[in-house]
């Protein structure tokens, strides 16, 4: 029996990876002899660079970058089987977890770290490049990412401005005449699942600037930044990126990647499914697993196991759905492609004690859908 | 498809016979043409009776009884189909459901409700009769069943004692002169899953009295009593109930029974199957669900998961046990014949919230797991 494990992560308790492992150990109990195919699917946070390469094939390196405050720190990125691509993942670089709590400060934070894993891929020579943006410090509009490719920016007495979301209204010249040669050739694609634009209520400051220390008084500051640095970018580079769906992504990241390389933005499933040809393994598969920490109303609009199920019902496959939790309205998933739903809980438990079992409970409640299934087949 | 359904209760949460249609419910929405016999294993206590009617074919009639403190009632026995046996249970009567708490006082209160019920079943030409003895509010050793079956109880003096469990060291004579005639052809089951013994440390007084309100005191003068009483029923009607296991249940009614009428003491799971016919339809089943409140390493000694897949597993046929607690030791089963296991929370939550939603819980995860059944048949 073929079976294909696609989960996305488990937010805030288990990455994509963790949990299509946490099944296939499950499935392996009650069939030893089942072919399993575990294709994670990476959310564009941390953990994005290993479940990509765990999905698709391929070999993650170290390489040096520095860190949103710009100290210089080992990071990673992931290069990927007959060198299709490179995976990069920004929280490997600018990521939020790699701060103190005390150290968050967007007005200073940079992506500069980021633009150095992007070049470490460009000098490797690969062309085909795919970055998650989830998890960053940062509310710099890309200007620290641009930076490191060669990108200038100055202000309006020529200076060089300093990094960070509080030096973007200075920005009134973009100088990119020594942007590295690579980065034309390249073709970026963008893991990004969220649609928040620039600025304003819904833009980049005002809805994660908060995660990322920002207070009020600084929410406005960078949000006004943001909007001049758009339209220094416009004018400039001739590009738009105020009021496109996704440039308000990883502090305005998603927007500095459109102005200043080739990139386009996709939904992280759309990518892996790509890279890991998701749609063939599920037409030879006998039965699917994929799961979210929650399951209820909101699955269908894009989420990872409704896309998973919308490939499955093509083919007439079972996709049982595991989760940390089922939420109301989930039922409408019943007809939408997925088989069955399971909450992990074995028993009345608090969410703490969810999070900290939820390997061991989604390696159960996978053994038991397996019994079930090939008791069945009998 | 035929599905068979035979759970225990969810103790302090649902009726063997509610967890039934609950799965049922769940298992029409998964399969609206499934065909469905429910078999709810009762467990003695209160529902036994509906439970037994449902599982076997019958009717409920109302008859007048007494409580465990002799205040007339509206009761109920039930009559199976073909009149092959009438069911009692003593929480119908003697039940510590029906009096108050302040009321609780197991050194007056008396099985004399009971007896009624038995008597009404004799009367009404019943000579099988099946009796659960759970949820009692008394401790008299049977003393007030017998009362209302014709036996008298005499003190030293000739004079006859009173009702309840401090009356019981008074007994000196046992008179069976007029008992009625109907019951020497009677033939009782009688519903028993504790091994209590009559007296001592695991008697009938110490482990079940403080429930019913007996205080430390009270435990020490029940314990003498029913000591007392034994050797009395001993010398007059030679035989001995202090050693049985069992004897100790529902405050000695299980030693009562056996001393004054013509009982047998049966695990309930072993009548059901009986009376309905279980392993007949395990034999025709397809799938079969069965459930307890908790299922774990106990579950193997002899609990009805346990005895159900032990009928279906000679058959090869899949179990299905739900739960709203999976305990340690539960995978011990997978072996002994339950094809899966699946607690019924479907997210985190207190065991207030599991208990009072157990219910809508058990509904859905049965459709989930038909579900599952169903699509990997196809």
């Amino acid at each position: 029996m073929n079976i294909v494990i696609a989960p996305d992560s488990f937010k805030e308790c288990l990455s994509a990876r963790e949990v299509a492992v946490a099944i296939a150990e499950g499935i392996k109990e009650a069939c030893p002899q089942c072919s399993i195919v575990r294709i994670p699917v990476a959310d564009g946070g941390e953990g994005t660079v290993e479940s990509m390469v765990e999905a698709a094939g391929g070999q993650i390196v170290e390489v040096e970058s520095e860190d949103a405050l710009r100290r210089p720190i080992r990071s990673f990125i992931g290069l990927l089987n007959d060198n299709s691509a490179a995976v990069i993942e920004m929280a490997a670089a600018s990521g939020i977890g790699l701060i103190h709590s005390s150290e968050r400060n967007p007005l200073i934070t940079s992506t500069y770290g980021t633009g150095l894993l992007i070049r470490h891929a460009l000098e490797k020579g690969f062309k085909r490049i795919i970055i998650g943006i989830g998890g960053s410090a940062t509310n710099d509009g890309g200007m620290g990412m641009a930076v490191a490719l060669g990108y200038r920016f100055l202000d309006s007495n020529g200076r060089e401005v300093g990094h960070g979301g509080g030096n973007l209204k200075y920005v009134s010249v973009i100088d990119n005449s020594e942007v590295i040669p690579l980065l034309g050739d390249a073709e970026i694609t963008v893991a990004c699942d969220v649609t928040n634009v620039l600025c304003g209520p819904q833009g980049a400051s005002a809805v994660f600037g908060p995660q990322k220390g920002a207070t009020p008084g600084m929410i406005e500051e960078l949000d006004a930044g943001l909007k001049h640095f758009a339209g220094s970018v416009r004018d400039k580079l001739g590009k738009n990126i105020l009021d496109v769906p996704g440039a308000g992504a990883a502090g305005g990241l998603g927007g500095g990647l459109l102005a200043f390389t080739p990139s386009v933005l996709k939904p992280g499933f759309e990518i892996v499914k790509n890279i890991t040809k998701l749609e063939q393994h599920i037409k030879e598969a006998d039965l699917v697993f994929t799961g979210e920490g929650k399951i209820d109303f909101q699955t269908q609009f894009g989420k990872t196991p409704y896309g998973v199920a919308q490939i499955a019902s093509k083919y007439g496959k079972p996709v049982i759905a595991l989760a940390g939790s089922i939420g109301p309205g989930a039922e409408v998933l019943l007809d939408k492609g997925i088989t069955a739903y399971f909450g992990i809980a074995d028993k009345p438990m608090s969410p703490e004690e969810s999070v900290k079992s939820a390997g061991r409970l989604l390696q159960n409640t996978a053994q038991q859908v397996m019994r079930v299934f090939l008791k069945s087949k009998k």
